[in-house]
């Protein structure tokens, strides 16, 4: 399967609802380095997404297993910065913040439009952040 | 483990009844890069592919899981080619064909024996493979 | 550096005029998985790119060196098809044409709106790409 | 997260009770680049880890499963040679010694000290280890 | 070559005074997966790290080539946080200040002694760093 | 480029006499995992092996650059051992033996045939190699 089709699966399988996309390089039999693709997606999915990843790569098998997630309670806020209103992504454990996050596709697009670069903006971003929130990692 | 003995072993497994066989990098405690080893194999296999391991590499552990597996139903077929005849492997989704590749070892031996690129030889396969076989993704 | 900002950074180098960008993940010292960001440009533009990569990285230093490139004649041309008008590169090698491709972001655009599966779409392509164009790799 | 942070979590990871830990290279969505840490533990400490993976890295979700192992008996021996006593590793298979390795940790601190290439000690004690042991790896 | 030996040789090389090693996978003939190792010194070094690999690995060659760096300015200073006094590295090009960085090692004591995690420790001191240090990107 | 051309390179490339060959899995701008393909010949061979790059993989482009080497001196011998003659190939650097290893082909057929664990084979004959060859790495 030519590598320039990965973009467009990644793109099907995130609109059709995945949870996450991925590949490792991998080594096959025969001389053969290869690309293994893990979609995780929800239990009622797995017919669509076995499909789709049989219609649309090049494979003749698809395995899978059922596994458990623990993950953040997430909520979004906007953030007041002096780039206009950004998104931030906050992530609770066990009722307490533990972790935010500017969206990176907001800052990217405030990057390239204003030409400055985009580790420089995330850095005032967490700056801001580091002000406003109280994120408290100890236990 | 010297790497050499991996063509060795990938062989072994493939003889002995695996369904499939690759290896991966990954990066260990203690700064050591490895090569993680998957088997994939019938249940019915499992003690067969745990011993081959513990004795022909030098892991002290296997760890293994079980996973299900959808394939497309698979049949082959001689084609006729300006090359002599070649095996093509048809896929089946729901009984429909959705896949037809040909023979890779096949066409490599032709390749090497004539001279011609491989990737040549292929692009002319597949080209008769489209106007002999009705190939139809679209659900 | 945070992985989310390589998108952003290929953007940037591209839109730069470099020739080409990719990374590899390498292992460091002190247990470190990193990411090592290879660009490809022209000698003019070294200078411009070492700085993009001192401000838009997170790195203290940068390597280079100089490559010798041999590249195939490319011409592109408007390929009739029943998606409409495709884009595909041809390439030649000492005048002969050796390969035909068509243009994935318009293929990938064509199957998005579509909704039909990009490798059908491909092949498709590929078929009408044989019949048109007489490609020779023999020597 | 900065790669710099693995060696720390590798450490608090083993000294927490972990049985192993490794990061694989993956590539995900949007041109990203990123490591994917597994740590493999006993059942009765996952939440232990769960909770040590969402505080120590900049993950929004943890995924699990259960891996069943096999392991070879371990018993530990002093070995006498010319650099001073070293431990080595027994491995035992349905009751055989199958496999005998030296402590790479002890090893390694011998080497650094009498500056002697750390293959050459291995090699030779891996000679003392082939006249001590019988190995047989035949079934 | 064992994989456990590469964080002696990380070690012995750099002690040497390399300016840089790391490793990459790769994939050689015969179904090998295999490890590269780089070192990166100064060319007076050149023959040192020559013996040295012909000597510590498994190797029977080794290629070498000549590569250009630019590195940035650094200086280092203390800086004082609530968990006592932290190294932190300056970087300059051009005469300006763009980029302050902990000392990783001595973040890692920290963290390790006081059982606080890594990236929080780490974030604190780069909210301490972005109040101090005036840090420009912007060309 | 489909994944199981790359058997075929290899012994392609091998046969016109090229020194080394290896892939490395990279990542590419538009979500683009790939294989890099490497071929170390010597300079009178570079156009050859350009062709060859050109002809049989799918690339519109070559990069080269030339690179010294620093090999062992090489030598071949015949061990008796009781699964008869095996080749082992000794290295020498400055004219002082500091390697010796077993010519892996060969050691696999036999393993092959015997139905002995490769690794069992080969410890057994480094176990002879160590008695009869004096090796010494010490400077």
């Amino acid at each position: 399967m030519s590598s320039e089709i990965y973009s467009y699966i990644y793109n099907v399988v995130m609109d059709k609802g995945a949870l996450d996309i991925y590949t490792q390089s991998i080594y096959m039999k025969k001389n053969r380095p290869a690309i293994k693709l893990c979609i995780l997606c929800k239990e009622d999915d797995l017919d669509k997404f076995i499909d789709l990843m049989l219609l649309e790569t090049s494979t003749f098998g698809v395995r899978y297993n059922k596994y458990n997630r623990v993950v953040l309670d997430r909520r979004f806020e906007k953030l007041e910065t002096e780039y206009g209103k950004i998104t931030v992504k906050l992530g609770y454990h066990n009722g307490k913040l533990i972790r935010v996050t500017p969206e990176y596709d907001e800052c990217k697009k405030i990057a390239e439009n204003r030409r400055i670069p985009l580790n420089f903006l995330i850095n005032n971003i967490n700056h801001l952040i580091n002000k406003k929130f109280k994120i408290n990692l100890l236990t």
